[in-house]
């Protein structure tokens, strides 16, 4: 199994799910999403099992699907509960049904065995509903990467340094001290930096005029791709004080073995409704995450062929140290997973 | 051999070839057409046995086709009657040429073996030379899928009542009386809906005012992929009477494993001078088999990959009957010829 | 080896290299280049022993590229000289270095053994550099077809005959005398037509008035892909007299096993300062080679589809005779470089 089944994968933004059918592979499987009636979301195989159309271009109706191409019906279970072509049903015309929940403004589906999912083991990221403290600046980009090179991407952010100076990127990252800490299955960094200057997006929110800062931005990694972080910059004084805390979501999830969705996030505490500066850090988010992350990211995949990075032999550095340990984590997470013989990630055999 | 070979094939409608150079891929197979001194259609093998440059790159000179690169010349009989360079011809200079024959506004040509080219066996199509009778609207789509699905496509026209609500489809068409016949190796089907609606395009070609109709379709395949359909709606009275009669001629040919040449007509037998309805047909028919079957059965070979049908276990309901009975027959068709050690398909060696 | 690896490989026209970085793929390698402060070229992998960042996306700084990733820099000799990280530098912390020239107006890169790149093989193209004598009109194009479908275009100009009628082709030339000869690893050919026309490219260096001339194209190859040209026409008089000289230099080189970068020079000695002439001919060429010769190339790859010209048996003209030796030599100097142990040509081991 080359990707961890049994866990919660953001499946999309919630308000990308309208009414539908909304249509987004997922580690492989192809998924539509549709909201019932009561606005519930579903999660179905998306592929009917008479004649395989993609169901996504069918119709929701009401609480069901109905495939555009012969009219069969599946209910939010995945069972068919119409066809046109008789008043029996065929046993085995029913659809893989995913276990789905919408919290934290995002959707949630469960690639694992059904009875394992359990809505407790979704991330708490409450943060995204705090409005009165917490103003989310959020977004989406597809990378034509392997999702892990995302993650690297986030678990070593002393990249920012050079690759987003103009947004992110405090100065003299590289040379801050870099701890990083395992917390049961999650994987913890901190990275401090000492007497460096705001990064630009930080001035936005509350000048600096260029007094020095301390930096420290501190990560957790939860599998299999959900990245929270915590960037401070403070004055050295006198007095020392607070200049800016942002907060960071990213939700890394595999489309294919060389795609990946990225939903990312900035969230900040002041200035709450200046829509100015919403859109201001909108646009810098998107032009770190989709315009520079994204490139160099595919640019990485493009140099690693299909090759595990480990078979590269890569020179690796002390702040590599919180990107090896997901890797690690991750391979372990998966190994023991297939063997519990937990239900195979491959394409299911229809009505299976 | 993964296609029929002795086979007719229909490799355009007749208008398509002006003069020539005329390029088209025929069941893997390059194919160059171009039209003699005296009209008459010419089919080699696409490709120069000198340096292998495409003959569709060069020029058609009175009955001959000239290569664009080094010059060397073919004849009908893919015989090299020129050669640039000497007066002598290498005696393995000669490209394949195929059996071809302009019949019913098409040009057939036949990928098997030349000695079995029997233009009896071309089906006859001769609906398409009745003007006094039958007016056809014609078009071609390229379809990025198996032509196979395309044959299914047709062979189970339910799927007009949900894919064609707005031009070809009736309602209640699932819920109608389905009979499959074999009629040695064409396969025959009626498929018969009572008190429904009739299509749009039939109210376009005679108003029914929304008066129940009882509509029934007939159908019949010939190997390997050509459907001639009749279509006749009936007011259900009093009196009972004829509404309208509309015939189909389909013509699905293999381009590649995954790709096929979609030539396709709806004929009728009334204001057959009407050009506004005329071109109302003509775009009607586009929409209905470019831009919904297209797509449609496009995003079922995605979720089909490259497998089988039988391979992925489908759901398969009575109106599968008539489908699945081609491709049963193909399957036999294909095994006999292989037996019989015909020709293989795969690209031929130069001049052999 | 798929291609020969100790070889001096033009990597680009020099003033395509202005500061850097440059990126461009030889032999299947990435490389990127860019110029040291004082303007010498460097080549290097272009890939970051790190994270595998391609360098190109990085920043050049005096003479060191620095990573754009996380800021690793990397002197000419591919040693990393500075660590942002820290104040040691991880001994297995180097990139390949390709030794690299400028002459000629070219930048050539040397990709097999560092130890046998010796500048004093680069091909004398000293042409490109004698302004009072010759003056060059030169272009780049992209072929993506396999090189040696580039070599044999050029070993046989009989092609101009029926491929550039408008610009380069004289009438006749395929009943022309051809001579082949080899000289060392050289292979050289003479290719001569009497009582032609000139082509309408020297028409427009120097009117014929529609007068016979005698047409006679010198050529010489050397490895891998270096093609000079010279051709002549002459008016066969009386008085007997010169009437231009034109001369070719083309560089094939490939970029993977199915492109190729096709460097070509067009080279006169007469109306050296007018522009208008210039443009013309740097029209002309482009037209030749960009526009006729690169789709005809590409259709015979797509032809040949990935199997060897011997392999599809072609028929084999007396023309043939330069491209056929060339092709053999090029298969003898491969296999000695393998049979001598030379390094590997595929994509090497981080840092190795």
């Amino acid at each position: 199994m080359r990707f961890l089944a049994n866990s919660w994968y953001a499946a999309a933004w919630s308000k990308e799910l309208t009414f539908g059918p909304f249509a987004r592979r997922i580690a492989e499987q192809p998924i539509v999403m549709y909201r019932s009636s009561s606005g519930k979301p579903v999660a179905l195989l998306d592929r009917c099992p008479h004649r395989f159309a993609p169901l996504s271009k069918g119709r929701v109706n009401a609480d069901n699907i109905a495939c555009g191409y012969h009219g069969l019906t599946f209910a939010p279970s995945g069972a068919c509960v119409h066809n046109p072509f008789s008043t029996t049903i065929p046993a085995k015309a029913k659809v893989r049904s995913f276990p789905t929940v919408e919290a934290h403004t995002l959707l949630w589906i469960w690639m694992g065995a059904q009875e394992a999912a359990d809505p407790d083991l979704i991330p708490d990221l409450s943060i995204f509903t705090q409005p009165e403290s917490w103003r989310p600046a959020s977004g989406y980009t597809r990378v034509r990467a392997h999702y892990e090179l995302v993650v690297d991407n986030l678990m070593d952010l002393s990249h920012a340094e050079y690759l987003h100076p103009g947004n992110l990127g405090p100065g003299n990252l590289a040379a801050g001290e870099f701890t990083v800490n395992q917390n049961g299955d999650a994987i913890e960094f901190v990275l401090a930096s000492k007497g460096t200057t705001a990064p630009p997006m930080f001035d936005a929110m509350s000048p600096s005029d260029r007094r020095p800062v301390d930096f420290t931005v501190s990560g957790r990694w939860d599998a299999p791709g959900i990245i929270q972080l915590q960037s401070t910059t403070e004055f050295t004084g006198p007095p020392r004080r607070e200049h800016v805390t942002f907060k960071g979501v990213h939700i890394v999830v595999p489309e294919t073995e060389m795609s990946s969705h990225y939903f990312y996030s900035g969230l900040r505490n002041l200035h709450l409704h200046d829509e100015n500066l919403q859109q201001a850090i909108e646009q810098g988010l998107f032009k770190a995450f989709s315009t520079e992350d994204e490139p160099m990211v595919v640019g990485v995949q493009s140099r690693m062929t299909d090759l595990d990075l480990f078979a590269l032999n890569p020179v690796l550095l002390p702040m590599d140290g919180a990107a090896i340990r997901v890797r690690r984590r991750m391979k372990r997470l998966i190994a023991e997973e297939n063997a519990a013989g937990s239900p195979k990630q491959t394409l299911p055999a229809v009505g299976a």
